[in-house]
């Protein structure tokens, strides 16, 4: 990393010396041991992300990255580019599927332009952070310079940064980007390996005629370079949004918080981080099992079982807006429950 | 039921009908037709429960019913029946598990003594609702009479028309009550029915011996009552707060309100609801699928798909906590989500 210049999102593992004591505190709680499941083993992640037997999360920020992809010029989506842009001003406006699920899950929205291709009006909510009017076209070109992708993933981070400096506990990362699961499918297919053939889906929707026009461009910027360095992936694949999410993975990593990860592209982006720094998966919580096919087999690459699996492939965040309450109520098992002891020795009095 | 004199519980089935408008309305907003998975699905049944295409959750009531049983004088449970009283105690002093989860999902927790074998002090947070110091034990008698069934399904069900009348806008249900797995193994064995040994499992914990020995004690308990009848089977297995909570099913039911079902003993008190009366099963929502054996079996029963799969067995309302931000995000699909044409037409423009 730091032969890319980004020494600022240095990761260091979690100290497993405390998972042990962890254990014991959770086993210790007000409750037969083991009995809370998988919650007891994501306050224990959380104890050691944290470095701490209480950690708190409260505050959660989710970063909605957007951007856009030149590979929709092969027809890769079956909707119109420009629904990016409207669906950033949808955010803006509080009208999307992840401002109802962040809303009713008390978590606060950021709205980011990674790399929208037009020039957004300013706004008060949103962020621009934009690397370039959409990545290239991935099937003729390098989607993104080495620079681009610097510049992305020191932004993710830094943005992640002041959300942390301002008081959030914890961060969640989604994303909004016709055209980005292609890019998300070649990122996989050359960072796990995995065989092209299962990275691919219908995302948004795609009738057979569509797929195979999506399959045909893919394989077209598979074919045009060998990547598997994950900063050269970025490069290659690209996704202003998707290299902007990997620099948030690190920056929430580099700081000892928890990131909340969505679904396939997010995981996407998550994998990439990885790549780069394989202590970033110590922070990473994988929200949802994703519809989209591929994300089952990215999610076992990286050893991860999500928390929900709902059927949901939407994205935006919408997922890990659903798993934030999880997230909160499994620190809360920590900081907030009595021992069994104490329980005990009462109904023996 | 009306036999039973328990008219003011009358349950009528959601009016299917609005059931294709109410898809149609999800699929027309801002997101892909579908992507919101198992999300839609319960945004439409919210939908039809509330008889509306605008259904607002936000105030749910956990209402965590306490009991005592005389089976646990036959061994059923490892753990002394004194931690009942205990673990009410730690509700109201807000230590336990489900005090954590419940803040952390911002749901209010109403504790009811159903049948606490124990004179509980006053206490401003506790419901006195008690039918008997602790069920009689169903190894060797019925462990309520008609009368205390009855009793306790009136409690139940008026507890909920309360909550309803006060605000809240969904009602979950958890229970404590050291010996209530071995009740609802009999519960579930007569009502669904199944195997006995299907319906048995560890509880809050055994070894191979306390196993064997409640294996033995529902047995004994099963060959002195042939009862399939719903409120025979309340009557001869009991439990309190079993019975209780499926009045309160009923009474979430009779007002068209979703209720959120917690894991193993709470399935089997909506089992006897459905039971009695078939169409409360529209209002039941299953917050997750326990660990504990038998519960997989009787969702399956029930044709119920849980919210969750965390390998969770605690009981409190545990998991109804935890799905309780699911359930008010779907809601909100249907409230606060923009409609795809509009961006659509936005994109466009």
């Amino acid at each position: 990393m730091a032969a890319n210049g980004l020494s600022a999102l240095a990761v260091r593992p979690v100290d497993r010396s405390l998972e042990s004591v962890l254990r014991a505190k959770v086993d210790g709680k007000a409750k037969p041991p083991g009995s809370l499941g998988r919650l007891e083993d994501l306050a224990i992640r959380v104890g050691l992300m944290r470095n701490c037997v209480t950690p708190r999360v409260e505050r959660i920020d989710l970063f909605v990255f957007a951007g856009d992809h030149g590979l929709t010029e092969e027809g890769v989506s079956s909707y119109p580019a420009g629904v990016t842009i409207a669906m950033v001003n949808t955010f803006l406006a509080g009208g999307a599927c992840v401002n109802a699920l962040s809303a009713a899950a008390n978590i606060d929205i950021h709205v980011v332009d990674a790399g929208v291709a037009a020039d957004l009006p300013p706004h008060p909510d949103l962020i621009d952070a934009k690397i370039r009017h959409g990545s290239r076209n991935a099937a003729r070109e390098p989607a993104l310079t080495h620079d681009e992708v610097r510049a992305a993933l020191t932004r993710g981070g830094s943005l992640v940064g002041k959300a942390i400096d301002k008081g959030a506990d914890a961060i969640a990362i989604g994303e909004m980007g016709i055209g980005n699961t292609a890019s998300s499918s070649l990122i996989m297919h050359r960072l796990i390996p995995a065989p092209l053939a299962e990275c691919i889906g219908v995302g948004a929707g795609q009738d057979d005629v569509g797929l195979a026009r999506k399959r045909a461009a893919i394989e077209r910027a598979a074919h045009r370079s060998a990547a598997t360095d994950p900063f050269e992936v970025l490069s290659e694949f690209g996704g202003c949004e998707i290299a902007m999410m990997a620099g948030a993975v690190l920056g929430a990593a580099a700081r000892q918080r928890p990131v909340l990860v969505d679904g396939f592209i997010a995981s996407a982006a998550a994998l990439a981080a990885v790549r780069l720094q394989p202590a970033a998966l110590d922070y990473c919580i994988f929200a949802h099992r994703s519809a989209e096919r591929g994300h089952a087999r990215l999610l076992q690459a990286l050893g991860a079982e999500p928390l929900l699996d709902l059927g949901m492939r939407l994205g935006e965040g919408s997922g890990a807006a659903l798993a934030g309450p999880l997230l909160r109520a499994a620190a809360r098992l920590l900081t907030d429950v009595a021992d069994l002891a104490d329980i005990l020795a009462a109904a023996e009095a």
